[in-house]
């Protein structure tokens, strides 16, 4: 019986500019998945770690489950699987914790199976086991946590994921406050229309933004980070947004934003010294709130879920 | 007395993703600016040519005029001015007319002056001179002119004006079809608000196309040329539109659309020989509508305005 553990990074998503279209991997924190292939032919879900997280065993109910699923489905296999999940990413916290299971188990099972699909024909898996999650298939968490660094999702219709050879050393800092913030209610909040001249400024950011990544180019990319999309509408929910934007700034982080749909805040910073600074100050905004958060400062990671046995 | 005469090319705006923010220079079709320093005060036009073109002489009604009239200002000179232009670019056309006359003014009147001003420096004023002739000052079509190759406007408020290091040999198609098309009328048929999932594309496009450039990578420059705000309100003014595009897409461009706010059109291709086949199609297209046409091929040129003589 063959067995494969595979670590799968959190992600930041939306990126300021980049709503819905952009996101990147951390180097770490993550979820682990192992996965052993049994003789049988059923796909289950046998022990959830830490005990207590809130997430059902049922295989067609929890992300690494469904991805994993949709995968046998794909390549015709009727093949037996336990998965044992190590949930180490906080759930509904906007650090890509749904994407990060199913990415490793995707890359677990693909890697088991002797790698009949790339990479990138992975990313519609995670994608189903997204839908089924969040109820939109999203990829901007999935395509960074399979595929490491930063990646744009040009279409959806047809798929179109693209990963952006970024040049930049960048740090990146990311906070969760232990806030219950559903993606739903983040979701609502948003229009349904742009003004035309958001959707300019939003166009003439993420362009920037690239170039910025690609050059590399840091003070035009601080220039980018910028969203007039989904943060004045967000940014409410996340009590001291703007003191911890404007400390960030102060400090000499590049940017500051909300990490997905929130409630979880990230800052950019070019070095691991601005990027502590700015998470000692992020988590003491918050504690002026009375709010406890975790802190993860990480390097922004070229490498995506891997095998770690 | 000192002459100096400066070419500015035409220039295509929006380029289908890049609505408002994006532009790029071809070498040629351009305008031509003659000026000599005179002892007087004032800056005159002297003469336009060809004869017959409706362009008002008013030093302060005239793109070329507004641009050094605006210039001195900022340099804090009374220095006579006397202004030859050879108009060479249709008015109205989409290619960029009004701006390649105030780009070659300014580079013209800044070389006289010794250099006072960088490239980037002039750019205001010529959008002062867009402001007069257009109404508005946008800087999409100024830009690419005085600085050449592909350039990107992050942002009006502050002026953030970005030369995109593109490594892409592309030629690009103009067709300017003699057709009457307002800007203000092409204006009027935007929303004022685009919905969210077009906002959405035009990102990732935008974002694609920048990578693309970059790269190079021609098959993603191809499928981010897509325009889902403009284009669709725009095109029902330019007839055989759809029509012009997918012959120009059969004979090998990567994409084709609208030239500013139209009516001329344009593609883009690898090499000057499928430019040149896409440029006869459109042509007859245009014919059978009984509309004639002219048409322009050229590399797209990292020169911008510059002194001929």
């Amino acid at each position: 019986m063959k067995t494969v553990r595979v670590f799968a990074p959190a992600t930041v998503s939306n990126v300021n500019c980049g709503f819905d279209v952009l996101g990147f991997a951390m180097e770490g924190p993550g979820d682990e998945v192992e996965i052993t292939l049994t003789k049988g032919k059923e796909v289950r879900i046998v022990s959830i770690e830490p005990e207590g997280v809130n997430l059902t065993t049922n295989a067609r109910k929890n992300t690494s489950g469904v991805a994993i699923l949709s995968f046998l489905d794909q390549i015709g296999e009727q093949q037996g699987v336990d998965i044992v999940l190590k949930k180490n990413l906080p759930l509904g916290s906007g650090m890509g914790s749904s994407g990060a299971s199913a990415a490793a188990a995707l890359v677990a099972i693909n890697h088991a199976m002797g790698n009949p699909l790339t990479k990138e024909q992975l990313i519609p898996h995670a994608m189903e086991a997204e839908r089924m999650a969040c109820g939109s298939a999203h990829a901007d968490n999935v395509a960074p946590s399979i595929l490491g660094g930063f990646v744009l999702i040009r279409s959806y219709n047809p798929l179109d994921v693209v990963h952006i050879p970024s040049k930049a050393d960048l740090w990146c800092t990311l906070v969760h406050p232990h806030l219950e913030l559903r993606t739903e209610d983040s979701r609502r909040v948003l229009k349904s229309e742009v003004p035309l001249k958001d959707t300019i400024a939003q166009t003439g950011n993420i362009a920037a933004l690239m170039i910025g990544l690609m050059m590399p180019d840091y003070k035009l990319i601080s220039r980018s980070l910028v969203d007039v999309v989904a943060e004045p509408l967000r940014s409410g929910f996340i009590p001291g947004f703007s003191v911890m934007k404007s400390k960030s700034s102060a400090l000499g982080a590049l940017g500051f934003g909300i990490s997905g749909s929130g409630p979880s805040v990230f800052a950019l910073s070019i070095t691991k010294e601005i990027a502590e600074a700015v998470g000692i100050a992020i988590h003491k905004e918050f504690s002026a709130h009375d709010i406890s958060s975790d802190q993860f400062i990480s390097a922004i990671s070229g490498r995506g879920a891997r095998v770690i046995d």
